[in-house]
């Protein structure tokens, strides 16, 4: 079989007989960079593997996080038998809540993903949920599935990947992962165990293409702790340092660090203080007690070269610890000529602007800034081109279903694919369901439902509707009119108008003056017939206002019109 | 004098005679990327060279072109003797027709810059501009100044460094540019003509701080011609190439590579069929005859090999040609499997999300794509470290100032320029003024007024309160409540309540029913004199909303309270 990218077309016509064929339904994640969610469908039995979420861009205004929808999985709640979780990053738990709220299964996962959840659960104030302990080789029953876990290397303690046994084939699932021959905890990716099931027959590989675009092999985590340690042997001010507060092998190189040039270590920022404390309690991450500042003590206690600040806002968040200490609201730290401050931490794309805006703000206060861009300060936890051939060389798939990525991302990873002998690689998106069967595996024609579900601070669901109103508010703003009428026309008085975002001050007086005019003029008009009909009237006056801004201020405003009938 | 990283403070109080000093006043593009506007003043005496616009972000809805705040020049008219453009670049010259409109000065420029003011200036219906064609070389005197043009390669043709004699010793300005020793025209950077004013003495250079973060030296403009050739031999199908409109070189560059695989060349999108006719009148352009398709012929006449469409939208802005494409919206060219498409640009930060959703949609359309990142596509008209070092060798300036960049860009130039023994590299933003008097320089405690002023898609400017009333809108949405009342109480109906961008349809019932009997209640209980007072009563209303919102939803709306008295 071809590689297929124009997947919206089955590959073959042969159905499966009923309920004897396995499902792959990506809901999330497969399109996309974030919200990742597979299901794995086998007759009348499901499984998850993972539930994330993703941010939303700049122009989403009031929309806090995106988590994918997942009306599939609430219309046949009886046939999920477990949700899987690969590891602890927002983009893989962080929709637990909205499912587990609709949802009840056992949820399994490493311990730090699993403390990552309970805490997440906490704020939400979900209580009752069947979280399970999962480690690596520990084999999981749920339904007609055998689920393995498969340690793997990535940019976050307790990463797993997934092998699944189906009545139809063994499955692996990779997760995030990395090649990383020096872990800094020492746990690798399992190429043992992949290579056995390679050996046994994999009917079907999914795997991580985040990073398909790049060519080569990643370099390893240590390699960023010794170039900090390196960096820190020429400071003598004071060394403040951001990256992902879930990063936690980063962190603790950044503190074993501190620790070789004698610095104690501030941690700022609550998410950080937050994992921080759970990797503790779980042996993930060790603090030394001579590293730590004493109770209530100031970074200001210390002489600058015995000062580390960890901290959070690596993509330039305005609410970020680092953000505020950028323009000088800080409650704690006021940045000052001779910091030196470090984001060990990659910009997601579309924070460029934010990121630079931060930065530009530190060199204003007299600090000097390290990034990505200037300094060995971070590599990625995805595989990469050469990582990513060695997967597929060692399980040996007989179908592979590229995940993770936007659409460029997949196809090019079906495309490495191919080039090492692994030809049937199906690219499908999110919504779509590739189903094996005997020999064959075919895209069905119609997609299941999919999409993104916006939500705000509050954990509340904002609807499409109300975000693109705000679109609209946001591009042009509105204009209210009131008016009064009974059957014989206008009454009270004048035509009341209220509008935002759209009339400067100055021009706004006229402007009214003249829109009221008109409308005052349309209405008298109008026969007592229609004056009756206010569906009539009200269409009459948007019909008015629209031509009114788009003519002589070439604007599309939100018209609303009012009618109080007396 | 050391490098000057904290400049808020005068380096010196030795403030020079009145109107014997030199002023250095940039009112654009010190401190950010784009808008640039710098003003060389000497006494009475003052010139601005280049007068540009920058883009908004995706959280400035509603706004389609910022420009710099020129209140400080037109609070003087008086002064300003001339304007010189460097080169055509809408960050360097978009906000022209906002300059002319209120100073009648004359505007000097190489042709293709004139010829993009012209068209400009025409779309703006702004007439009799007194726009004086400007060669290398040539020598201008406007009040105390005496200007020469010096050639310079850039990514545009006709790109221009400008050498200023004044009283108090020679600046030179270099625009944008790159050391390119196989320019596509020719046109090099005039090493000796900046190594005769280095050797007579140079007061203070001003040099491009763009690429002041790239090591190296940037690869010549002809190996993207090479490449491209390269490129065409192995296609088969139709090609699709998107550059910016400005880059004549590049243009000429893909019709060259066209012409050596026997491609007709379609020219789609307005901006670049303008720019292209322009460069051609001008001759810098040259569409052979044999390469162009017949009159009102579609790509769909020729054969797919035979086909090179050349179209906008390298940004991924929507309205584009390309974009449309992807999304299967073009009247002319519908996107096949088989088409490649060539992004030969660079993303600029802050569009990566844009770009990379037209990529997804022109894979899923089945066409191949190449860009910057995957292919020798692009490479900018920016000088490098190296470059930039040997401007600073070339010329050897008393003082330097870098220009073209955010805060970050500026003081790395003015390291670079210190490790070259270019010592006195005074870092200054927007608003801010270097004064040169005798052998001291120094920075003026007080900002001249500087700023962005919001500019909409019909020319006119959007007030900043807009713009904060739009981003209000678009956060949290609006509710405004109607009452009519009289000295007795609520008189007529019911309050009406209307809101947007705030609530779900479903639960807008509900909420906005309490609402109306909270707010019934508040009145009922006011007495006479209060109503009397609509100030008061509106006040309460607001505050009544603000609480309720706030309490059960967590949100900020926008409330306006109107009152009918009757």
């Amino acid at each position: 079989m071809p590689e297929d990218l124009d997947n919206r077309q089955p590959t073959t016509d042969n159905a499966a007989p009923p309920g004897a064929a396995l499902r792959i339904i990506p809901l999330g994640g497969l399109g996309e960079i974030g919200m990742n969610l597979m299901v794995y469908e086998y007759g009348e039995d499901a499984i998850i593997v993972d539930c994330g979420m993703m941010f939303p861009d700049a122009a989403t205004l009031g929309v806090d996080v995106i988590v994918p929808d997942m009306t599939y999985l609430f219309d046949r709640p009886e046939r999920v038998k477990a949700v899987f979780l690969t590891h602890g990053h927002e983009d893989h738990i962080g929709a637990v809540p909205f499912l587990v709220e609709q949802l009840h299964v056992p949820v399994y996962g490493m311990p730090l993903t699993l403390g990552f959840v309970r805490d997440k659960l906490e704020e939400f104030g979900i209580e009752d949920v069947d979280l399970r302990p999962f480690m690596p080789r520990d084999v999981v029953e749920a339904g007609v599935f055998r689920v393995e876990g498969i340690q793997v290397t990535h940019s976050i303690v307790d990463a797993l990947g997934l092998a699944i046994r189906t009545p139809a084939g063994t499955l692996i699932h990779t997760g995030d992962f990395k090649i990383d021959h020096t872990p800094v905890d020492g746990k690798r990716t399992d190429l043992a165990r992949l290579a056995a099931y390679g050996e046994e027959g994999v009917l079907a590989l999914m795997s991580d293409s985040t990073n398909a675009l790049v060519p080569g092999h990643g370099p390893s985590e240590k390699s960023v702790g010794n170039s900090l340690v390196n960096i820190f042997a020429n400071l003598t001010g004071r060394i403040i340092v951001t990256t992902f507060a879930s990063h936690i092998h980063r962190v603790q190189q950044i503190v074993d660090a501190a620790r070789k040039h004698k610095r104690k270590v501030f941690l700022i920022g609550r998410s950080l203080v937050d994992n921080a404390e759970t990797a503790e309690r779980l042996g993930y991450l060790r603090i030394p007690r001579e590293q730590r500042p004493g109770a209530n003590a100031k970074p200001s206690d210390y002489a600058n070269h015995e000062v580390l600040i960890l901290t959070t806002g690596t993509q330039g968040e305005p609410s970020s610890a680092l953000s505020r200490m950028a323009i000088g609201e800080h409650k704690s730290v006021e940045i000052q000529k001779g910091d030196v401050v470090i984001l060990s931490a990659r910009t997601i794309p579309g924070n460029e602007r934010a990121v630079s805006h931060v930065i530009d703000n530190l060199y204003r206060r007299g600090a000097e800034v390290l990034n990505w861009e200037n300094a060995s300060v971070h590599v990625s936890g995805h595989a990469c081109e050469e990582e990513l051939k060695l997967m597929l060389n060692v399980t040996r798939p007989k179908f592979f279903i590229p995940i993770h990525g936007t659409l460029r991302h997949l196809i090019h990873h079906a495309r490495l694919a191919k080039s090492v002998g692994v030809p049937h690689g199906i690219v499908i998106t999110n919504g779509q369901v590739a189903e094996i069967a005997g020999d064959e595996i075919r895209v069905l024609e119609e997609r299941v439902p999919y999409g993104k579900v916006f939500i705000d601070s509050e954990a509340e669901e904002v609807p499409e509707v109300v975000v693109r109103d705000r679109k609209h508010l946001a591009e042009d703003g509105f204009v209210i009119v009131v008016v009064a009428i009974d059957s014989n026309g206008l009454v009270g008085r004048e035509p009341e108008i209220i509008t935002r975002g759209l009339l400067h001050v100055d021009e706004s007086q006229d402007i009214l003056a003249e829109v009221r005019a008109q409308l005052v003029q349309m209405l008298h008009a109008c026969g007592p017939d229609e004056l009756r009909d206010s569906d009539l009237v009200q269409e009459k006056m948007r019909a008015l206002l629209k031509r009114y801004f788009r003519k002589s201020m070439g604007r599309r405003p939100m018209i609303l019109p009012v009618i109080w009938e007396m």
